[in-house]
């Protein structure tokens, strides 16, 4: 058997906690599937005094990078940190220093992608990053590898857990938001500040991995057009799934050739949003905390990839799947061939949002009058949408409050979709802002 | 850009036409992703002369594989013919010759399995086939690579693409299952001879594959119990529906440590039949020819892979990763790490499948008299099984025909079932031997 592969694991929480329990209790399993050992050499921690579960070797603890840097022995710095400033600092470091990087960090490779692969590139190493997407779920490797003779035409994914979880509860058991939320938190689903995954931002983050593996496009998490799951009202759960629907906060990327430029760069267009997706769907089907991804590809068609989202198991599998890989020497070609974040061109730009063809749902509270619907259809007539269906329950007996009315468009261009919304919302028989989403069929 | 890779594929068919096709026309994107060009450089067929698709290059075709194994710049051979004697013939020759191997052919694999791994390690060769097994779906690289910290406790899987599409359509059409194979051969999904499809044996040497990856048995196709749904009565499909499951024909592995035993060999049994699935399940609602593995790993929990099961195009973007892992030298790496189908233990034996613990559904015809569900619940007690819930409808008033019984059982030892029903078949109520499958929850 080879040589030990000197590991450093920096970070021990939920992620780290999990490398590290693994690296030691499945030792002989590792080193037989790796061709030679793993040896944890350092575990690097903000606070060295604090307690630790009872498997952390202390020996191995400490509260600076340094000595990580310096033991030549030491070939891959794993960081599990979280954040995106300390997290960068031992990143680049760890480069420097000569060591293979990897990490579970999206909003780290979301935003200094370029930085951080720029710099491996030149230090001649490798950064690895299964666990930074969809936890347990090998998506890298899928699009990375098993896909890399297609070209990708769409990714449609379910990449936070919280929000599915949240969604799931409203859904079957008519939870509010709030108790769901507070459930997810509970079952340690939701981080202690959940904003980043109710509003869009973590499956945001993730989305901009997968567009850069499918497309080699740098989309920052601002280019990235995104909308939560926490304004959602139950109303539009309910509504939705009388018309066979199931509200599912999705990561899209679309491509699109230009026709009148065949030959021109394609446009890919990314968003993060909930969406009406038929009970029929297998992403509508997918329940709780998982994650999953719809990949299609223009040879082999659809194929589908799913499992926990988060967690220490799953996101400890898939960190050293990384490190096995390293170890084996397959992470080193695989990241020479894909030249991740790099200038090369593959031949995709941003498309704007706004070009976006889709069905859409939306839902107003409009006065209980005659006019009001001629008054709605007649704008989106003019914005050349047509309507597929309506649904508007019968008011309760002259109580004056605003009503209901959900119309199902055709499909339509995003931008003039809006155009359509801005002048409905003028309406003066519409009560508050319309609310709509966009339909995934 | 370095040297070109050089490939034969032998066999111009469904899937060789396919590889044939991709390789000319999407030349540029494979070299982009492989770091380097794929060169076809022969085309072996059958018959020469036999009209080909109009990519096809005549000036590569040839009937013989001698000109493959002489030319020095063909660094793989691709085997597409199928079948077990020409293609081990050419496997064998080809890594005799120092060429890689990529193939397709699971039956070959199943069969002659440790054969052809023996001689690929002995002439320092790989032999790839994430085509073997589940068309477009990457289960090979997911088994081997992505989830290799874990040890992998069950496989269930949706294996053969024609079974499921006539099980599809036999419940939610209502077909007979007649019928629905004639809707299969005709949509291209069955071969002319469907048999080895409809019996559960092209999904038991795909579970043979696949219990190698996982557990590194080596089970010939006649070690793998199985029974097919060519003899699934429509009746049984809407019994199951009425207690809230659908039928699937699934390949399954389960493993199993001896209590008595906690250090030696675990047990993992193997084997393909009908299972009574809850609709909610999962692997429930892969509909058509789509195939599925749900794969259960000790680190990472379960995790779910799906797409087309079969196909010329799912079928070369699976051979297609292949060549592109080969040009980048990753299969190289993974093939020699895995060491597959030798000698290395690792720790499992096959268990006989009457071990296997499970809830079953028994359907008889019985005559319609008294005492007779009496006697059964006696059998079946005395086997010590406990009855979980009984379906018998009323029979139409006095016709003397015998009446469909459903019981569904509590968990129970195979081997212990399959003597009850020994039993109850000898019971003069009892009209046509009793039909049962396994429930998979
Ligand atoms: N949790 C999941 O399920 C999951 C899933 C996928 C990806 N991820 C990603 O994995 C990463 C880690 O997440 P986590 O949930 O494991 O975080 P966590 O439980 O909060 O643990 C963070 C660890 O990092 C240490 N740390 C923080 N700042 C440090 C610094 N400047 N120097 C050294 N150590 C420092 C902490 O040390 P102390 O122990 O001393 O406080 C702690 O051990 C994040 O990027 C996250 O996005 C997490
Ligand atoms: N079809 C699928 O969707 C699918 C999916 C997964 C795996 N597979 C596997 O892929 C393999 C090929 O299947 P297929 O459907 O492509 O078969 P196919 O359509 O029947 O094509 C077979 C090809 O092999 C050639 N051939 C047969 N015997 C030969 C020999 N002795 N020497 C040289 N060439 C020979 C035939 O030549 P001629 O053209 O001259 O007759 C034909 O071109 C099989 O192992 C199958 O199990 C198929």
């Amino acid at each position: 058997m080879s040589d030990a592969l000197g590991i450093a694991v920096v970070g021990c929480g939920t992620v780290g906690g999990g490398v590290v329990e693994a690296l030691l209790r499945h030792r002989d399993r590792l080193a037989q599937r790796a061709g030679r050992p793993l040896q944890l050499r350092h575990i690097v921690v903000r606070d060295r005094h604090k307690p630790r579960e009872p498997f952390v070797p202390r020996e191995l603890l400490t509260d600076s990078l340094a000595p990580v840097l310096q033991d030549a022995a030491v070939q891959v710095v794993v960081e599990l940190i979280g954040g995106t400033t300390a997290a960068r600092e031992v990143v680049l470091s760890s480069l420097a220093a000569g060591k293979h990087v990897v990490t579970a960090n999206k909003a780290l490779l979301a935003e200094a992608g370029p930085d951080i692969f720029e710099a491996a590139r030149r230090a001649e190493r490798t950064v690895c990053f299964e666990a930074a997407v969809a936890g347990g779920v090998p998506i890298i490797r899928a699009l990375g590898e098993s896909l890399a003779a297609n070209q990708i035409t769409a990714i449609q994914g379910i990449l936070n857990g919280t929000s599915n979880y949240i969604l799931t509860a409203m859904a079957e058991r008519g939870l509010p938001y709030a108790q769901a939320l507070e459930e997810a938190q509970a079952h340690g689903y939701a981080e202690a500040d959940p904003s980043l995954d109710v509003d869009g931002s973590d499956a945001a983050h993730k989305l901009a991995i997968l567009a850069q593996i499918a497309f080699g496009v740098i989309a920052r998490p601002q280019d990235i057009t995104r909308q939560g799951i926490d304004q959602l009202h139950p109303m539009d759960i309910r509504f939705a799934q009388e018309l066979g629907y199931t509200i599912k906060l999705l990561a899209e990327a679309w491509t699109r050739s230009d026709p009148q430029h065949p030959d021109g760069p394609r446009g890919v267009a990314l968003h993060v949003a909930p969406v009406l997706l038929r009970h029929t769907d297998l992403l509508a089907q997918v329940r709780g905390a998982y994650n999953a991804i719809a990949v299609y590809g223009d040879i082999v068609g659809e194929t589908l990839y799913q499992g926990p989202g988060a967690g220490r198991g799953p996101t400890t599998s898939s960190v050293l799947a990384d490190l096995i890989d390293l170890a084996v020497g397959r992470a080193q070609r695989t990241f020479a061939a894909a030249r991740l974040w790099s200038r090369a061109d593959r031949g995709f730009v941003l498309d704007p949002p706004e070009q976006v063809q889709s069905r859409f749902y939306l839902r107003l509270l409009v006065a209980d009058k005659p006019g009001v619907l001629a008054d709605i259809a007649r704008i989106l007539a003019q914005h050349t949408i047509s309507i597929s269906s309506v649904v508007q329950h019968e008011a309760p007996e002259g109580d004056g409050e605003p009503v209901p009315l959900v119309i199902v468009t055709h499909y339509a261009t995003t931008g003039h979709f809006l155009a359509a919304v801005e002048q409905i919302n003028r309406l003066p028989t519409v009560a508050t802002p319309a609310v709509y989403y966009s339909m995934g069929d």
